[in-house]
């Protein structure tokens, strides 16, 4: 039987489910879109989804929040400013303007490269990538490897979203990875 | 003489003004960016510059910050979560999953266009618009058109850098603006 503690945990964040918002079919057909903009817009559920992530992470000494472009800046820098450390964006290709480092990863169809400042991150800091959603773990494992190539220190990777189904968290094995809504 | 607030206040600002990284030539000839990484990855200077931004509409009963793509993301979380508000992206086209309103503005050579989504805002919330830098002025003005199309009352603009020589306020010169950091 769970305790009052995990009863209260499992309420909000069933609340917090239940203000993601369901589109078939984007962006393209056979896709169920997982939208957090009816999340975000929310006052007391976009405050309520980063104490969750936050509050789990404010005693581990965090030295740099790192987060991906685009939807992951917008919980990123909330995080960044409760647990009072700095904040590191994770880019698309060509929009940051001094030396990066480059990691390029597999996608359905092709690859993708993100990059970061290579000044972003000191070696030994500690690190929380944090993103809206895990998926195939393919964006999120390229951020990981981008802050070990800058010598930091990966403590975890924190979603608001994971998608069970799609095994992401195999990437991101040697990892500790959590997320605040689940669907399989 | 300013007084002893102001004086603290100035020396504040000179603070975070030095932590912008000047990079010349980016993203092309003749252009001098103005570098936010460098201040966001610092956790004292990127707490401060939200403070400074915050503390200004603390008691402004704001509903929705909205922000604009994509370096607005990285500083509107922090803000509305400051702010214990909601959240709302205005984003390039194509990215949003449900109905949208979009503005198209001009460019120097051209046009471009952001959105929203059309239940981002309720007729007659308090929103403040936030971007990390204030240029020409065009995509900050799309964005407050964007609120004002749905109804929203746009309490004030805020910027974390301002280019004063390229007349922004211009655009925007119904609206309250406020800067952080100022250029000429």
């Amino acid at each position: 039987m769970p305790s009052e503690g995990e009863q209260k945990g499992g309420k909000r964040v069933q609340e917090l489910a239940n203000l993601v918002r369901s589109i078939p079919d984007f962006p393209k057909k056979g896709i169920l879109f997982r939208d957090i903009t009816t999340l975000l817009k929310d006052g007391d559920g976009f405050r309520k989804a980063i104490e969750v992530i936050a509050s789990r992470y404010e005693n581990a000494d965090i030295d740099k929040v790192v987060c991906i472009e685009a939807r992951g800046f917008l919980l990123g820098g909330a995080i960044a400013y409760r647990l009072g450390c700095g904040l590191v964006p994770v880019r698309k290709p060509g929009k940051l303007p001094a030396p990066t480092e480059k990691q390029t990863y597999e996608l359905e169809y092709g690859t993708d490269t993100v990059e970061v400042h290579r000044d972003g991150i000191q070696p030994g800091e500690k690190v929380l990538v944090v993103d809206d959603l895990l998926a195939t773990g393919g964006t999120a494992r390229a951020a990981v490897d981008l802050v070990e190539k800058l010598g930091g220190e990966v403590i975890s990777c924190a979603f608001l979203i994971e998608l069970r189904g799609l095994n992401g968290r195999n990437l991101l094995d040697k990892y500790d990875v959590f997320s605040v809504i689940n669907y399989e």
